[in-house]
């Protein structure tokens, strides 16, 4: 008996391995895996938040710093309650014709209310922390200037209608993944044009609309310098978004699979790809291999390789960041010093025009099936190029559009900017009624 | 013979599917995954550590910043060895008449020695970052005036005997589960009492013993603002703190099952919606949005929904994160004007205050079976508001007392405060014999 | 029919848990357990970046703070690169000799084509992040006087061979695991030896060839104290890496499996202790309770407990870290004061000297079988010993003797340290024409 037994443990143990068999123990250990993994890619996004106000306070000046802290906090805080009470729904409900969600507003039950809930639940914290990374890149083209609550008001109307709706587009929706984008073939796994072209626009509209800060341009036009007041937390920001960032690209799977680690290594090679030609670049340019141009590469080099992370080699991933470094930096100088618009971070630069290399690279780059080839693959064609540029296009015609929309109306009405007496004594003092940094001499007069 | 086998393989892949079946996999896939989630909860709740040294030296002043980050490391350290020889065995340890645990001291082999001892050495290691939250949170209210000896005295003390006996009636021995407070029925799912409120109580104990800082209150017994050294540091610490609770919250479970997604959610809205109400509250009796009450908010909204988080909705805990928002700036200034007890960072009134409003709220708010209900819900009634009230009231006399105890003991042995003159300097040179920020001025006549 | 088929399910649901079937079952779900878990650890172990930025800035001057930032960040970045190039196929790659790896530069498909090839992916961000430990610490003993061009020179190097080669002797390749001391049973779990000593054995070198900073030691032989300029940064930095190692240590594991809590314990265990002693230590030997000394202790206790954290009890890992925490006091006094070697962090203490004391501790310390046993045991005895002095001894031949010949070769080439002028002006503004803290008043006469 006993091995009779054995003999047919054999056999069933070989059939247990079948496809069939697997496919029962995947769903059941994957469905798990899949929750683990999202909640901790989230949690990973979430910090992305600290790493944005480190690196706008550390870039701007010691007399704005409680208030960009500020603005931080709250575009997420208020961010994630219009997420949850209208962005989720536009984005992520039951499309209409496409273009815009229309359920489960305030998480209702038609959205979490039904057999997946739990997991639609995970997967709505993992969107809320994305919509309020879009938020937040506005706040740093906009530093050292803009009132508080007009911030409040735009940073709202950016997390809770521009941003799911052109998301709805390339995402689609929960259930049906059918966005007008997402129809078309649009590659973008993890928000190059989503999330950061459009944070990128808004915030160029933003500069754009609010105009430079009080001593940036001379009578003679030429752009002053106005260093930030911690290159120190500037660092740690840049360091804390890219450890972030490693929740941002692998985390896009929402699925714990293989495909994560090599995410993982793309999204690393092309950030230091990126910060090591940034800094040659400032090197040959400026004389000097300087640190925010390096930290910018960084950043650069991430937001490049998170439309085709999941798609290409490690060797196009070097590529993508080592371009994404060089872009940025070119930017940087050419809105500085041609556009003359001010951007204190370089936010459009980095968000904005490296989204759209990183958009177009994931048409340019992206292979068939990538399995172990390490090499250089151009899989795109031009087909793959013109829905990309098409996506591209038409997120930047939405995003800039309604922002400037956006920003004119309040400008016209409660009005955008604050008085020029309180940008010079600083907006920490004038807005919130306190100073960052009590205690330290500090220079005002001219910073 | 092969379409045999397949045949076979579709019977037997249905039976796999079975109940009994499903089990095995459960068990063996469950038993791994809690392992890994409640390490990497343990990871990010230790991290909370960071973001309170962050938060208690950014609110106060930079003469007293490394005896800060000295205290917040050193009960931390002493914290986790006190917490390893004695805590976990009282807290964790088989139960004698379910009022304290007997057994396990050193993590000895009657606690790690048998089958199951590898998951006990992760749940210790969870345990470990809890005890120490609740350590950290007392050393904020006693800032800037406080003996670092007798810090390190009442230190162990609150990790390895105060914190774990009365956790032992909330959250019973390891294996049994039967503290009396568990017994009653009392909710505090992650903590608002067992950590938080004990935490505070202890802190406004001390605060009460040791009396207001030189200077905080004038010769009128008008309260004079103090204000910290970086408010940017301060900002960077609840961003950790917020991150951390992700472990914190949603840890809890010790299981990585599908209910995390919702902890997570309501832990973020909650703390969102404290952050929103506070800097409306500040607002409106302040003139100004505060940024040290939006930042105390995001930490009143993350106490409060620490206890509810996993029985409540959404919307639950948007409200019950916009109530403590309120709570928060009302206690904070009724602490300071009112009774006149200076608590140099709100730890009072985030902690001890909002962790009662948290353990009401679970009792008001907590519904039967969470599914995917959205709304509202007041599903406790009257009785389990009767059991979380004893259950507040039990820790309160618990830990404050003890802590009264305590903190009066040290008082008139060994001292609990600083001389005079060490104070008006800072305790950095006094107590360590350096100073934080060589090479900055820093004006130390008045801060 | 239907009472056979439930029958049936029941002897099948028997038979599946039947070891055979346990297996498969466990390969399933464990593949993708590691991935994620071995991921996640990465990527606690890149935090580990910020946090060695922080304590090496903090711990030295304002007027250097850009350059330690721009180092940080460049060793990390071109180690990367340099490590997907040449070092992982050099450590990783099918072995030479058991002497060098000698396949799969630039991750080719000999690397990851084949099955598995996702895993090596994952496997290769795991070990990315080591090697950027490794080349990150040196950059502490060479702060405030090396040339930004030679520091980027020597970091590549590091990466890409002096750490990869003795990396192969004791983890051996992808495949094979075939290093030669790897055959001897050299036990270095997560690289105290492989990792830590490496990095502190040519951050050694590097102090010695480059010499002390101007006015380190005053002509009658002296050394002078030069205070670092943010103990809170310095503070926020130790809290990172403890942070991190909880990736470093248990993830080493690179397996999701039950003892990674274990690991966890000793190594927190370990941190604590070593916080402890080395604040009891430094109170006695300089009358107070230092904080730079305490910080230090934590990150010896951790460094100690990297080679023996899987293979000792709780008790073990206190000791092992107490002893770390003595032993980081008297190294960094010793070689401050009687070498007179200037190593502006303490990194030669903490890492080349923990590192030897830790390895040394696998071999005493170490248990054959470790299950729920929480005492002290010395399972080593003299042969391990031995065994762990060999590649103590030859790692250090190999790892000083190369930096040696690396940083004269560079001295007497490109040169190493900056002019005089520079160094006493500040490499922020020599090296990269910026200042880390605009607008902040700081005296540069004396630091």
């Amino acid at each position: 008996m006993k091995g009779k037994l054995l003999l047919t443990t054999g056999a069933i143990a070989a059939l247990c391995a079948s496809p069939v068999f697997a496919d029962e123990v995947e769903m059941l250990t994957q469905e798990r895996g899949n929750v683990l993994w999202t909640l901790i890619a989230a949690v990973l996004v979430f910090f992305m938040q600290a790493g944005f106000a480190m690196v706008e306070t550390g870039f701007t000046r010691a007399k704005n710093a409680v208030n960009i802290m500020m603005k931080n906090l709250m575009d997420f805080s208020i961010g994630s309650l219009g997420f949850w009470a209208v962005g989720f729904a536009l984005m992520f409900g039951t499309t209409a014709g496409h273009l815009i969600g229309k359920e489960g507003f305030f998480l209702s039950d038609a959205m979490v209310g039904k057999e997946g809930g739990e997991w639609t639940l995970v997967f709505f914290m993992f969107q809320t922390v994305f919509a309020a990374t879009a938020a937040t890149i506005v706040s740093g083209a906009m530093a050292e200037r803009t009132k508080f609550t007009s911030y409040l008001i735009y940073s709202i109307v950016i997390s809770a209608i521009i941003y799911p709706i052109s998301g709805h587009w390339a995402w689609g929706s929960l259930y049906h993944g059918d966005g007008w984008l997402e129809k078309l073939g649009f590659i973008d796994f993890a928000g190059s044009t989503v999330v950061h072209s459009v944070g990128g626009w808004c915030a160029l509209a933003g500069a754009i609309v609010l105009g430079p800060r009080v001593g940036k341009y001379g009578n003679d036009g030429k752009p002053r310098a106005i260093p930030g007041h911690s290159i120190t937390l500037a660092a740690l920001g840049v360091f804390i978004l890219w450890f972030g960032w490693f929740g941002f690209n692998p985390g896009s799977t929402t699925t714990a699979d293989m495909s994560i680690g090599r995410i993982a290594v793309t999204t690393n090679l092309a950030a230091a790809a990126g910060a090591v030609t940034a800094m040659f670049a400032a090197w040959m340019l400026l004389g000097k291999p300087d640190a925010s141009m390096a930290l910018n590469g960084v950043l650069a080099g991430l937001v490049a390789i998170t439309a085709p992370c999941a798609d290409v080699s490690p060797l196009s991933a070097v590529i993508i960041g080592a371009i994404a470094g060089v872009i940025v930096v070119v930017s940087v100088l050419f809105i500085d010093r041609v556009l003359k618009i001010d951007d204190p971070v370089g936010a459009v630069s980095v968000h904005a025009v490296n989204g759209v290399w990183g958009t177009l690279a994931a048409g340019l780059f992206a292979q068939e099936a990538i399995n172990g080839n390490a090499g250089l693959f151009f899989g795109g064609g031009m087909k793959p190029v013109m829905v990309q540029l098409a996506g591209i296009g038409s997120v930047f015609v939405w995003a800039f559009g309604g922002a400037m929309l956006l920003f004119t109306l309040i400008k016209v009405t409660v009005g955008l900017r604050v008085k020029r007496e309180e940008e010079i004594a600083g907006l920490d003092i004038g807005e919130h009624g306190m100073e960052a940094y009590s205690g330290f001499q500090i220079f005002t007069t001219e910073n």
